[in-house]
């Protein structure tokens, strides 16, 4: 398979779909919409799980498991709920396939009496189960997340960023007051935010979103938004304030500590294998996949290169000492000494699979006790001493990480508009994309409007930054702060 | 809730639902068949699966996901394949729901061209995915594993043992040659063994599947069986060599090393949560769960005892030294202060849960210096110096994993009997079960005909201990070896 890819400026989503599928990180399925994760994206969403585990963890959350079933008249219960997902889901109604003349059918027989949806989101089949399990404040606050797959019937779908089916992690959480789901909503965003930005070296806006934009069935959404290298907007997470909504759908109530009875508080928060499509255009080149660091399955790789087998030989020695040292201190590395492929050849896979930095190791290096050291997201090369190499690579390593963040968020930066007048606000919007911070009056009707002119939509209100009054760049009506609007996946 | 639960003797099966559900491992959910594993449930199976995915790729495999959707025409490729899962799937007709005067319904406008089918396994999915992926000998093996959520229609559900949807992992490898496959189906099966016996302290043997038992599709079916308290064996684990069957199916083939074309050798391999009713059935007891110290949540539990506040300070400064001495130890401990519950009924519950040691401190051992330190597994209490606790705690987990295994293991030696006459076979299968150790002539009509008169099966033909030849406990035809007989979950 060619390592070449087409560059961003000549098709910016096939330069996408090409990485997703040439550095190995998933594949289209037979299933309309479904996706492969291959072995080295997976590995890579391993690591992404690992960290939001251990920080869901620290911060008193508990994994469960909950059916992928949910019975028709559940979905039905929360109004607003099952008119943002009935027409995207999977419906089970049958249970048993039989043999017939034509081949293998469905079996009539085995029609179930009340159709089963495929969990698009799991808020309704976990508050029919909470009901059981909260009879008094002291059961209070539930705190459990559950890694899951889930189905929402995608008419058009791309790899990682849309798909029929996906993975991801829901935190479902239930509380006494408002005031403590709220701080649990609020909570929950700050950690992907920290998740972003420390572990994928991704800047991030934390928001509010507007009403057309808020999932349905919550009182209000947080979110966490990213912005493309194409200027397009990707919502890399979402935490929802519920109030009492699912509480009372599914008559889930408790006694406080004053004796009385209420509806139960709510939070649910996500994020998805979308944050694998927000990864590869937040970082990567014309050249393929880069990978931050703490991220990567592989962060360094070595090549040896030689003629001889004897060379061959003083070279795995020196590489089996370097790998102990490497592993010794935490650094995955992997040592690639396939012979039935060139240097140049794997020169090129790793650069295509954006492993942040390759060694080379010849016979003149080891005459010299020097190393080539490649660093992929510079594209820079150099020879460093093999005494205290190390220490080098860890820094290194730490340094790529940080460099990898400071790049984004000059690119955010500098894509981060104030735009006061509509004009300017469409023209910048057609050109060259980005966020536009400007006035709105509030209203869906202007929202819509101003989607169905320019495709942009409200990104969040941003809860971050000064608090600006100002005039709806559309309508002209009075406005508190500035919004960011964008097009967006 | 009421702490207590039914004996074993009065009623095996409601003390395993008993402890399951007041031990909060798992619920009945509202969908028929399938379950809800609670926290305390689901961060055992968390410990087994990070377990066993370190033993996976230790043994060189990777983790990847595949679709939960399969279209019909797939599954029905492998002709035995669909007739051993075609009568428990669960069938996916329709993509959306819609609002009507009955309420939400399913729009008969989204109904699918083609169902599809929740995956029951995905042998037929992955296949076909292979066949993009597998050119020539080079891209072999081909070694992945896959931790998902499967389907299969069951009519009688027991928590843990036999749910419609269950967790589990699954793998599938490609191979070039026969042996190969073979091999990695045996070394899978000793993983397996590995894991059971090391970490649930559970005794397995391991052995081969009659043709009756065979996984649907398989060349061989190898397994681990292991024995619960009520003399019923439970099927742990399965490795299946698939022979060239699913690579002809999906038309699967590489070019070899000579450059001839030949289908592609495979394998499958699988674990599921029914791990989780054997542990729980091997080591229990009527106060409740048992759990091998590296498989539970909470390795000790620190109760506090006191009357004054002043009390309770003194043991909390105590308890804090004590707490950070363990977890630099890799002791996972648990302090349990809340103070609107007694002593005694902590006490209850942790031993309900089966948390390996208790440590229970009051205002006398600090003035003498001691810990009171409570065994589970035998129910034991004794005063510890606190001087030391953490070493002494340390050797008293490894020396309670291996007690528990050794107390097993003695149990299914005793129950483990040579029979060579069918009365006294059917007499002990009657009274108290086990394992029994028959001869039998190799046909599938025997097999079948022992079945029906005795509800017991061939759980496997065992691949270790003595190979001694006999004739047939029923039909008196030659036997090579002895088989395992029981009745099995």
């Amino acid at each position: 398979m060619s390592k070449a890819i087409v560059s961003r400026e000549q098709d910016y989503s096939q330069w996408y779909n090409e990485i997703v599928i040439k550095a190995g990180l998933a594949d289209y399925s037979a299933v309309k919409g479904c996706m492969v994760i291959k072995p080295y994206g997976y590995a890579i969403w391993e690591r992404m799980q690992r960290a939001l585990d251990d920080m869901f963890k620290e911060t008193g959350h508990s994994n469960a498991y909950f059916p992928l079933l949910i019975p028709k008249s559940f979905f039905s219960k929360e109004a607003s709920h099952v008119e943002g997902f009935a027409k995207e889901c999977a419906v089970v109604t049958h249970y048993r396939l039989k043999n017939s003349p034509e081949g293998i059918v469905v079996d009539e027989t085995a029609k179930l009496e009340e159709e089963l949806i495929i969990r698009p989101t799991s808020e309704t089949i976990i508050w029919n189960t909470y009901k059981g399990w909260i009879q008094s404040y002291r059961d209070l606050p539930l705190l459990i997340n559950q890694w899951a797959n889930v189905v929402r019937w995608e008419m058009r779908t791309r790899l990682f960023l849309r798909t029929t089916e996906f993975l991801w992690q829901e935190g479902h959480t239930a509380h006494a007051t408002a005031q403590e789901a709220i701080e649990e909503t609020i909570r929950m965003m700050d950690t992907y935010a920290e998740f972003a930005e420390k572990w994928m070296s991704m800047p991030v806006i934390k928001g509010i979103k507007s009403a057309n934009e808020r999932f349905a069935g919550a009182v209000d959404t947080y979110c966490i938004e990213s912005l493309m290298q194409d200027g397009k907007a990707l919502q890399s997470g979402t935490s929802h304030f519920l109030g009492q909504n699912f509480a009372k759908a599914f008559d889930v109530k408790f006694l406080n500590k004053e004796g009385k009875s209420d509806f139960v508080w709510a939070t649910s928060w996500g994020v998805s294998t979308r944050l694998m499509g927000a990864l590869v255009m937040t970082h990567s080149d014309d050249e393929g996949l880069v990978l931050p660091p703490m991220l990567a399955p592989h962060q360094v790789v070595i090549v040896p290169i030689y003629r001889e087998e004897e060379q061959h030989q003083k070279i795995n020695e020196v590489v089996a000492k370097l790998k102990n040292e490497f592993k010794a201190e935490g650094i995955r590395v992997l040592y690639d000494e396939a012979d039935n492929r060139s240097p140049g050849w794997k020169f090129a896979e790793y650069e295509l699979k954006g492993v942040p930095i390759r060694l080379a190791i010849g016979p003149k290096d080891l005459e010299k006790g020097t190393v080539e050291v490649y660093r992929r997201d510079l594209k820079k090369k150099e020879f460093v001493p093999i005494d205290g190499i190390t220490a080098y690579i860890k820094n290194l390593l730490v340094e790529i990480q940080k460099s990898l963040y400071d790049k984004a968020i000059a690119f955010r930066t500098a894509s981060t508009i104030k735009v006061d007048d509509y004009t300017t606000f469409k023209d910048i919007l057609e050109k060259k994309g980005g966020f536009l911070l400007a006035h709105w009056d509030g209203t869906s009707e202007t929202e819509e409007k101003i989607k169905e002119e320019t495709k942009a939509t409200i990104r969040c209100i941003p809860l971050e930054g000064e608090k600006e009054e100002g005039k709806c760049i559309y309508s002209g009506k009075p406005s508190a702060q500035r919004v960011i609007f964008a097009k967006a996946y």
